[in-house]
């Protein structure tokens, strides 16, 4: 049977966790796989996954590894992470021979909330500078808006309305 | 260069992640994977992997890949989750082909013990009797003592004591 990948991207800030976890829930046969939770398999050794480009391959390759396993046991599958278009679009190369569709929704809101969100976590783990520059990094590597989902007019307990554009749209469909 | 695997197993309330953890940040170049985490990255559909088979041999296989996307990445690898005897051997026939050392250790206390630790859990993750269930399976399981580490006398700030004897003795290796 044909199995779903969601690839809930965007820069830190969007409430990709709320979203996906929320996505995670209404699907019959679901799993879901935190892009940071796997970038942090390993541990010493290791590098940031924007800088290390060592550290990026592992992630992915461990991220894929466990995708093929999830169709393999026929599971639906959401992936919560900054995926960049190109990361996309390696994805759906591996993923071939693989029957599948790809949804790839960016989940996007304007420079001044993502800063606001950001000074609303706690110090230990504010990005800063670093949440601004991954904004920019998603502008520069946009072609198009095909997958692109505004969720700046959402209110936090509107998650369901985001979930279901996300379910009811073939527009973030890349595959 | 030759990697080393260190399955760090034993029934519920042994000490398993505080031990891995401390374990991990000992090695130079590490990584650490959470039995339980990957066993909950299926969500709607799943079983308990120690009652529904499906759901045991997903979350052995995604291991499994994890391991061997480690290992190519030279990373040593510390898995923290119930591991009985028969997993373990079924982790080294998968493995065989791979330069790796497997050291597997059964940390083991008494059960009052056991059933002590798990009384100061917060109510929504204590196990009950599954924690004294796990510990006869393990006593059942076993056939020799050779990877058994009895950590009874040893208090909580004596891990590194606990993790001195893994790393400095070869009884543990099974490969």
């Amino acid at each position: 049977m044909q199995r779903t990948i969601y690839i809930i991207s965007g820069p830190a800030g969007v409430g990709k966790s709320t979203t996906s976890k929320r996505l995670v829930e209404r699907l019959d046969r679901s799993s879901y796989i935190s892009g940071d939770d796997v970038s942090h398999i390993p541990v010493n050794g290791r590098g940031k996954p924007w800088l290390c480009k060592e550290t990026h391959d592992l992630t992915w390759k461990n991220i894929l590894s466990l995708i093929k396993n999830l169709i393999s046991y026929n599971y639906d599958i959401v992936i919560d992470y900054v995926t960049f278009p190109s990361e996309a679009r390696w994805l759906v190369k591996e993923l071939k021979y693989s029957d599948v569709r790809i949804h790839y929704i960016i989940l996007m809101v304007d420079k001044e909330t993502i800063i606001h969100r950001d000074s609303l976590r706690a110090p230990s783990v504010q990005m800063g500078e670093r949440s601004v520059v991954l904004l920019n990094e998603f502008n520069d590597e946009l072609n198009d808006f095909n997958n692109v989902l505004d969720t700046q007019e959402f209110t936090a307990d509107q998650v369901d309305l985001v979930v279901n554009e996300i379910l009811n749209s073939n527009r973030f469909l890349i595959n």
